[in-house]
């Protein structure tokens, strides 16, 4: 069978809770999903007991008063520590269900079956969950890793807005910079992005770094700060979007973060001034980006205090020693 | 240094977080403990920053509002990664600080410090942490190990309420029962309970056994199931005493399930009645039973369905072959 397809994906799935003798199914989806693709996981009821939880799509979504409709929802069907939650949606689902999945009745089996670019690159994969606080991102969650992800169906990619394809080939640019200079120049190549431009290739280059970086520190002490290059400014400026009210998604506040931190990197000859100039060509060509001034440092300062890599009041950043390798 | 005490105790604690290198401490109590012991853990201010958080005493704060409260705080404070919370209180306490130190920015450093019996022979050790929603105990929550214990200051039990002692002691017997004859035996020769007659041998049985467990099943996958004998019934009769607006202590309802299931498995053929006969007097002479009746039954099914053991709707005992030993 062909990877990247709808069929691949829905039989992966299915075989994965046949293994796992699973009974009770809860598929937890958001409603731009859900008015898209209605039936997508009807083959599933087939064979268990299915029950769909759609909540409003959003990242605003992504709070504790939506995990805790959710725990409700689940206590009133009385299901029991024998549920597999599926987390069918992007980052936002990814992050919710997971978090939900990891705490009700303290932890039933968890699946990502990521729809987004984002998700299919990033989100999906390292069992990282959180939900948001006050315009916080992510700040209450834990790391735990899904039991199963669902190879990526590529022909859902069609329908995903602009904004969000953009924001999962803001990851995209962040994987190509901290570990290959190859697909770096692959994309350096795209001049108007749209979902046909995705190489299945790439997921996979993605999906096995991360794995790979995820096995070796699970629980983001040390090694796994690499996959949170651009994440500085980016967390921040995500963070203060959503504060004044306009949320920027994910992806696209990161693609922001790398220019920025690259740019203070070369400045301060910490980073080789021609790669820059490539990184910036990129960028600004798909990214509108702000423009970089000491206010808007200023503002953005009390966000640098919420980044999770901080230790003992110190701003942490990931930097790069050349397109394509982190700097130890 | 002695075992058991003030000194032992707070000694333990400041090694601990001195071999951490500890530099952000919160301190978090209920207000109960906070009025009774308002200076309990001034010596830590003396090497590390320390904040107190006081939440409202009772089980029914064990929520998700005020673990979101926590949060709240704790972010407002902008504390990072290398905080220490510690928890300096019962069960309650531990169970809630438990559960925000697990999420917080994905996880910080945790300490239990028990102050109830319950706690220093149960709540404090296996790294079960939880909150209540709709009065179904202990939904929400995850399975994470506290990074130390400090051990148990007994004098800390001379201002333990009646009621709350008592639930200690349901605890304890419910240990008893499970894996030593011995401490049945010495239970049995309690007349008057009161903080005097706690043996500090027995807390070392109870968390020595605890421990064992622990380190066998740590995810409560198999083993560790033993220690939840007479919580069928127990958990099930609290949450209805919850939901009906007249909440009882955990350990109260512990003994009432005890009581309740080796009735039944003593009807049943299922556990000596010789056994049973004792077990009914060493609780009824502690504890008041309610009569067992249909009507009861029928009350408590829709809470036994609720119970984190049950997978694929079957609701699942714990069974005693005699006093002190459990039926594999």
């Amino acid at each position: 069978m062909e990877k990247y397809t709808t069929n691949n994906a829905i039989n992966a799935l299915l075989n994965f809770l046949q293994e796992q003798s699973a009974r009770q199914v809860v598929a937890l989806t958001d409603s731009n999903l859900d008015a898209l693709y209605p039936h997508y996981l009807d083959a599933l009821a087939q064979h268990f007991s299915v029950e769909k939880i759609v909540v409003p799509a959003g990242e605003r979504h992504k709070s504790i008063e939506q995990a805790t409709a959710i725990w409700q929802q689940l206590l009133e069907k009385q299901y029991d520590k024998n549920l597999v939650i599926v987390n069918f949606g992007g980052g936002m689902i990814c992050d919710l269900g997971g978090f939900v999945a990891a705490t009700y009745k303290r932890g039933v089996r968890c699946v990502n079956f990521p729809t987004t670019l984002l998700a299919m690159i990033d989100a999906a994969i390292g069992g990282k969950t959180a939900v948001n606080l006050d315009h916080i991102k992510n700040c209450v969650g834990l790391i735990r890793q899904p039991d199963f992800v669902v190879p990526a169906d590529l022909t859902l990619l069609r329908t995903l807005p602009e904004s969000e394809l953009l924001s999962g080939f803001g990851e995209l640019v962040k994987y190509a910079l901290i570990a290959s200079r190859p697909l770096f120049d692959e994309l350096l190549h795209i001049d108007n992005l749209s979902a046909e431009c995705i190489c299945p290739e790439w997921i996979s280059t993605c999906v096995e770094y991360k794995n790979k970086i995820v096995a070796i520190d699970p629980d983001d002490v040390k090694e796994r700060h690499v996959l949170n290059f651009g994440h500085t400014y980016g967390h921040a400026i995500e963070s203060m979007c959503a504060a004044q009210g306009e949320p920027i998604p994910h992806g696209i506040a990161v693609a922001i973060g790398i220019l920025f931190e690259c740019q203070k990197a070369a400045q301060e000859g910490n980073f080789p001034m021609e790669d820059f100039l490539l990184v910036e060509k990129l960028i600004r060509r798909h990214f509108e980006i702000p423009a970089y001034s000491e206010a808007l440092e200023r503002q953005l300062s009390p966000y640098f205090l919420q980044d999770k890599k901080n230790k003992n009041g110190e701003v942490a950043f990931v930097q790069l020693s050349e397109i394509g390798k982190t700097r130890l």
